[in-house]
């Protein structure tokens, strides 16, 4: 009995935890995440510490607090810690390696029509700034097998690309994308991988040696719960020398240079808040302690049942199988023809729920994020929001 | 009476406000800042309500609370609020103006001996990429008139010279350069003029206006006791048109575009904690509330004596006259022959006195800086740590 309730939502008491409204229906942890209470306290505690002593945590402590944090996010998704970089956000980590790769006039940078709008413009602006092409490859929805998706995504490859850049899992669609086969397959052709990972720390387990890719930017505000402007750049040994400084400090031709030029760059950029970065162990930890997998398992269990109603409701069917080797806890799914925005800003102002509407590729979608902090009733005042607006 | 107590250190009921530990004796301020609780509580509650409902926060809220913040900001530096964004601190406002200058092989990039190491390495790296150069052309000490400085500075001119950037207090000497003489002058010369303002805000009145800089980046997290991660980069606007994005995200090529590029570019650079930035009304609040003309005249004096207190135990001379014209709350003192890194060492471990020593140009100094929670006695300690360790 035990089990089979830890596995179902509702999840009272992990979501006791979350310091979100509780009079509202949040059916969008995808956009910006939600951080619990004990997480949130460690990064408040890390700013109070700061003002204690400035000098004393900046000049003297920070480099070892940054070193155990880092080594702990490192373990959580497979890398070893002089791998990876914290940063502020997967925008930042993709700007990173955009700004380096040595694009010449003609290459092609290979993306999906699937990728998120901010990294898109950094490397539309690097290419523009190079001569170099993106090439936004379309995958066609529903597919059925996620073969088809590789087939898909290579068939956009040209003698031309230079890099694949793609979504571990799209923002628009909420699909996650099988990375690690074109990462090898992209590897072996001698083309740079870059892995826009926003969404999967926290809603997928990460191994960065299996998924093999040269460069993978993940957030941990999002699906970690960690506090907002918490990510990482991770880039492969090898690939490391490539990378340039986004932000030239002292890391650059350091005077007491560290552990590498790939810590220099990146590690210090001026005076700022490091308390997000030093929260994720706590993230980490809430997670481990809250028996993650279950709490996912459960989510996608109630995103399963909200998808069939969904279905019910709008008579369309999803883009995707039903299983999760496609989505974990978000998913979108497809809308009558509406006015999304108009939709979205009605379900907030009338009935209090917050998830995103958006057309996507000519399709009206709705975007639903399960986290533990949601109940079946969310779905069900979700779908009362939708009768009562839609015709 | 209360005029005079009002204008002399110790100011208990202002100094109560901050949160440095008490057994310390900090004259440090200069490097990092240090924030007052009214502020402190305000960047916290900041995060709360963020938390709160983060998709109403950064969805709905974020671009007219950032446009009421930097409102504020401009009218206490005396610009137009169009004129300014927030950004995280000077490095990267300058790394902002120092990536957009179109520099050409063989042109010139003018700076001091006395830049921070950050900006002139972002300078540097710059000209290193484009086969241009950067001069960082000596001001000696000690000079005794402003204008011989600004003869000084102007000497580096070449006809290659496209851009001059210097700082306004510098950071190891801690001298106020004269910022807008040499700016007119650049202007009337068709040379591009970048101010690094890290130690200004707070610590001297801003007028954007006076100044005449085309560019100008400013901390507020030091003299201004915001808290950490709250700078701001200022731009004329007809040079705003010459910026490039430096992280690129959704400003560029906006769907929806804002205000202008300038603010386009700037304003959002992907999920991060904007609480520092929209907790600098509360940071110029408190030092309106508190007079802070007084205070830092207050500061002033107990410099004063401070240095003269040096003097005679040091038997050397200070680097620049006594007036406010070359220095406010900071100021650089020679120091006798020593190894100065083991001297700033040994001051923290044996007497808890944090205040940094370094060599600069071949000479040993300390850089003291005062703030309102600093009091004779604290100098007092300085001394004894100093005679107790120097030969």
């Amino acid at each position: 009995m035990a089990g089979i309730s830890s596995c179902t939502l509702p999840m009272p008491e992990i979501a006791g935890h979350f310091l979100l409204r509780r009079d509202i229906t949040f059916l969008n942890h995808g956009s910006f995440g939600a951080c619990p209470r004990p997480v949130f306290e460690a990064y408040q505690h890390w700013q109070r510490l700061i003002e204690d002593q400035p000098v004393e945590f900046f000049g003297r402590r920070i480099s070892g607090l940054l070193a155990e944090a880092r080594a702990r996010l490192a373990r959580f998704i497979g890398a070893a810690s002089g791998e990876v970089v914290f940063v502020p956000n997967v925008t930042y980590a993709m700007n990173i390696v955009a700004r380096s790769v040595d694009l010449r006039p003609g290459d092609e940078v290979l993306g999906t029509g699937h990728e998120y709008g901010a990294i898109e413009r950094a490397w539309r602006y690097v290419c523009e700034q190079r001569g170099a092409i993106y090439v936004p490859h379309p995958i066609h929805l529903p597919v059925e097998r996620l073969e088809d998706v590789e087939e898909q995504i290579w068939s956009g490859v040209s003698h031309r690309t230079k890099v694949i850049t793609l979504s571990h899992i799209t923002s628009p669609t909420a699909l996650v994308l099988p990375v690690a086969a074109i990462c090898r397959r992209a590897r072996a052709a001698g083309i740079i991988s870059v892995i826009d990972g926003a969404h999967a720390p926290g809603q997928i387990d990460l191994d960065m040696q299996a998924i093999g890719a040269d460069f993978y930017g993940g957030n941990c505000h999002k699906w970690l719960c960690a506090p907002k402007g918490a990510g990482f750049l991770y880039a492969r040994p090898d690939r490391q020398a490539m990378l340039e400084p986004l932000i030239v400090s002292w890391g650059w031709r350091a005077r007491e240079p560290g552990g590498s030029t790939f810590l220099d760059y990146y590690e210090w950029m001026g005076t700022d808040d490091p308390s997000a970065f030093l929260s994720v162990p706590a993230a980490i930890d809430f997670q481990t302690t809250h028996d993650w997998p279950s709490v996912r398992q459960a989510c996608h269990t109630l995103l399963v049942t909200s998808s069939q109603r969904m279905a019910e409701l709008t008579g369309i069917h999803a883009l995707t199988p039903e299983t999760t080797d496609w989505w974990v806890q978000m998913r979108a799914l497809p809308l009558p023809p509406c006015d999304p925005q108009r939709l979205q800003a009605r379900l907030w102002d009338e009935f209090k729920v917050e998830v995103p509407c958006f057309v996507w590729n000519g399709v009206p979608l709705v975007r639903i994020s399960i986290q533990v902090y949601n109940k079946p009733e969310d779905i069900d005042r979700l779908l009362m929001g939708l009768q009562a607006i839609m015709p």
